[in-house]
Formats: structure tokens, C-alpha cells, sequence
């Protein structure tokens, strides 16, 4: 049971935001609503996930630094520096995505959500109940 | 920058739970308090956190069953099958462990944290900021 923490990305976000400068930092700073398309191997996870829920999204902010550890806050260079496990910078070691969105509809394995600020094509590795 | 997405851990859970069979579902289900053991390697992306802040910790939830895609909610057979994804169970294709926790306290790269749910051993891949 003990496998490599190898990411198997579960489907794809396909949004009209095409670049990270163009891409709110949260949600809720004007984000776009997005579509996720599921990867048909996993259709059966996700059953009784329907319109109107409250969903954490994990993705995987496949543009950022990895090797980044700290930033000043909001790229704001009169902050002074701080540890990226401080703040919610995209550059980080292990650079996950956490989104809070509503599902809008769903068709199939295509579910349109929002809002969502990761760009198109960001791999989806998660799909979680806000408890 | 597009690397594959294999996860880097950047510490451990250290935990008086050492079975998954003793963990609570969730940390506000009684779960106990731990401790993080930081990665020397980085330390200096833990800097700005302090006692008293409230994380998201991200865990890699290594005995997990990665095949599993539908499950019994709260493993209650009563319950029809959900997909994984409508649920918060530790199967699912990518394990990932989303934990709010306090902080109690720092040492060095020793956080004291709580409550939380994940057993010893865990690999912890994330520390973000509650929004």
C-alpha cells in the first residue's frame, strides 16, 4: 500500500484563462467560472456529486517554481519576505491547488464550476466535499 | 517548469495514533494533538508562522487504498455506494489529507499542532494559510 507520492491527475481544467498573469489569486478576487473534465476512468467517483454542492478542488499548478521558498506577499516588493508555508504563493515545494467552488451543472463528466482562477489545461488530482 | 507531478514530503507527522483503525474520521472527531517534524531543507519557507495561526495542512495519506473510486459513506453498509469524490475518504485515487489545525507552538523545525487525525508516520506535503 506504501506507493511513491506520484500524482495520478484525475481530469483537466479547461477555463478561458490562459496565463498566470492574467489569473485572479483567489476565487473569489474575480475569478471566471471553469469546466473540469473528468478522465473517463474515474466516472464512477463521481457518483452523487451533483449541481448546487460546495466542492474543494485540488489541482495542480503544473506552471509553478517548485524550488521557490519564500516570496514577498502579493509579489509587493515593500513586504518584507516570508515563508512561502506563510502565504498562499503558487510557487511552493509541492505546488497544490485549493479551490472552493459551486457546482453549477454537470453532463457527463464535464462539470462547470466556478469560480475558479487556475489556468486552462491545470491538472485536477482531487475532488472533495466541503465538510 | 512543467515537471511530473511527484510529490517532494517536506516533514512528518509525529502522532500518539498509530493505526488507521484508532483515527478519528476527521480532526474535530476527537482527534489528538502532534507534532510536524519540518525537512531541514525547508525551514526557511516556514518563516511567518507562528503559535496561534490556523493552517491547512496537506498530507500525503500513504496507506490509502489508491483503486478504491466508490465507497460506503462512514463505512456504513447501510448507506448506498458514493464516488469517492461526493466523500472525505482516505481511499481515493490520490490521498491527499486536507487537516485545519491550530498552532500551539514552534521549536526549530518542530511544529505542535492539533487536532488532527492523521497516524505517525504520514507524510505532510503542504502548509498553507486558513483564508
Amino acid at each position: 500500500m506504501c506507493e511513491p507520492p506520484l500524482l495520478s491527475p484525475i481530469g483537466v481544467v479547461r477555463s478561458p484563462l490562459h496565463n498566470r498573469a492574467d489569473a485572479p489569486r483567489q476565487g473569489s478576487e474575480g475569478a471566471p467560472d471553469a469546466w473540469i473534465l473528468l478522465d473517463p476512468s474515474y466516472a464512477d467517483a463521481l457518483q452523487g456529486v451533483a449541481a448546487g454542492d460546495e466542492l474543494v478542488l485540488l489541482t495542480w499548478l503544473h506552471e509553478a517554481d517548485r524550488s521557490v521558498l519564500q516570496v514577498h506577499p502579493r509579489d509587493d516588493v515593500s513586504r518584507p519576505l516570508a515563508g512561502v508555508f506563510a502565504t498562499r504563493s503558487s510557487d511552493r515545494p509541492n505546488p497544490i491547488g485549493l479551490h472552493r467552488v459551486t457546482v453549477y451543472g454537470i453532463d457527463g463528466l464535464e462539470l462547470a464550476v466556478g469560480p475558479l482562477e487556475a489556468i486552462d489545461g491545470t491538472p485536477v488530482v482531487d475532488i472533495k466535499p466541503v465538510l
